[in-house]
């Protein structure tokens, strides 16, 4: 069975976030005030996997080894059926 | 008003993506043999806007400027009012 998988990785609360800092004072700098600006980085793959749960389960083996840096970041897992 | 902005980008179709390929290829080093890797950045932010239809052509015009290369991304717009 192929599942879809989307990996959504954000910064935890507190910790600093350069990136959308330096596009919040870049838009400044052409006059758009915006606020709370935050960046989330997705990750999407297919896999093959005998069910749901193996699946989930591989997929947050992959986040804790490489995809995330778990000190840092906050992961959510969704999981579906492969469209064909 | 204020509203809530998150900006999906993409790369567009057939455009090259080093980064998914490079994810890819150290999922598989790890053993986990995945396919179609593909990576979406999101932007969020919040803006002060007359009404919807102002604050989306305001975002709009942010992207062309800046938040996106409009020659290799796609961009998507989500627009709802701020929860308090």
């Amino acid at each position: 069975m192929k599942y879809d998988i989307e990996v959504k990785i954000s910064l935890k609360k507190g910790m600093l976030n350069p990136e959308a800092a330096t596009i919040q004072r870049a838009l400044a700098l052409l006059d758009y005030n915006v606020e709370n600006t935050d960046t989330i980085d997705i990750i999407k793959f297919s896999l093959e996997g005998e069910n749901e749960k193996f699946a989930h389960q591989n997929v947050d083996e992959m986040c804790q080894k490489l995809l995330c840096n778990p000190v840092i970041h906050d992961y959510k897992i969704k999981i579906s059926p492969k469209k064909e």
